[in-house]
């Protein structure tokens, strides 16, 4: 019998990527080699015959840009589409827009390193008169001032993305709705360690690699069992 | 003071328009043409500095990518689309993916010319048995049968339409929403004569052109006044 199956992919590569930048809640378009690689994916899904009711992304273009194009190639392009804020990257705080490389010069490696991995810790919040910070984006206007966050760390991040999962994209899974969700590193760290019950330290080792889907396979009764790189 | 706007747009070419065939539901890409068109219109609409919190778009392919390369390149890929298949072109029957001048040759000019241009005439129906029927197509399962069209005279499409005016777009316009609507020839045609009151003598001497941004102008109490091409 054909497993229940959700397929999850983090983003293309964006122009930060490519420039080893933080990038968070920073809204960067995918790099060329990032349209490649989501052309690449689209690929692998329609060679598997998946099709799709409703996908879900986040707010930014890197994660939209990458949907629309393997729904414009697995002819899906009519499906709806589901753009959440909670899907969106880990708010890296005063962190984005900087260059990991001088980051780490900067701020020293163990630091850096915390910042990056560590569950609960959070990098250096960001001011509100900075102009990076979500609040003069108009995209986040519908959201009260307390929603917004400065800086996130990858439990802050979790407790995001689960809320959706719960209230939005599981009540559609047991409904038998197929499911696409293209999403950003640190989101699909958090949904995968909810999913798969790992440790704080178990994920602290998980690396999503941008453009390569993801199956996340769950028994006939919607218990996630398993994932795996298609 | 500045009016109440809502922009429409017919999408760009698609194949089969640069084709002469009768389109209707039958699911069309854009050609490069098209495409073009529709980066032309996303320049206009971006040196006028209109900004949108909501966009509506048919089910057909042709309107949706329309609608994505002017998001993408006004900025605004963020915002919430609303597919619906109320704003699909009118149903042609069984004149889908016939040539236009061959279908002349065979039923004369004056029995096409009433298929396209009057008010109540239906073209001549799409059997059930025929693949071009909708009921093979997956994007309208939710549908029920009796809702499924094999064919539509242009009031037909105008109740459809209004039904989604009434009922979708004109609420979120009433709460001051900024609205953009990419759609079809027909739709178009359906939506401009009732919002202009026109009788239906009128409308068949209007014609909607591919790709070309149609601003409508409503007064502060929400009453439609006047269009006009950007």
């Amino acid at each position: 019998m054909s497993k229940l199956k959700i397929v999850l992919m983090r983003h293309g590569e964006s122009k930060w990527n490519k420039l080893n930048q933080f990038t968070g809640w920073q809204d960067i378009k995918l790099s060329k080699y990032g349209e490649e690689e989501a052309y690449l994916a689209a690929k692998k899904i329609f060679q598997k015959k998946f099709f799709f009711d409703i996908a879900y992304t986040s707010v930014l273009k890197r994660a939209i840009h990458t949907l629309w194009i393997i729904l414009k190639f697995i002819n899906h392009s009519w499906i709806p589409i589901k753009k959440k804020w909670q899907l969106n990257e880990r708010h890296y705080g005063s962190l984005e827009g900087l260059n990991k490389t001088e980051t780490i010069k900067k701020y020293g490696i163990e630091k850096v390193q915390l910042w990056r991995r560590s569950f609960t810790i959070l990098p250096p919040f960001l001011k509100k008169t900075d102009l990076r910070h979500p609040h003069y984006d108009r995209k986040y206007n519908f959201l009260k001032p307390e929603e917004l966050p400065s800086s996130e760390s990858l439990e802050i991040t979790l407790q995001r993305v689960i809320k959706c999962w719960k209230n939005n994209i599981f009540p559609n899974f047991k409904k038998n709705k197929k499911i696409l969700i293209i999403a950003h590193g640190n989101s699909l760290r958090a949904l995968i360690k909810y999913l798969s019950n790992m440790t704080s330290e178990q994920v602290i080792n998980l690396n999503i690699p941008t453009g390569k889907p993801i199956i996340y396979e769950f028994s006939n009764k919607f218990i996630p069992e398993k994932y795996y790189y298609l």
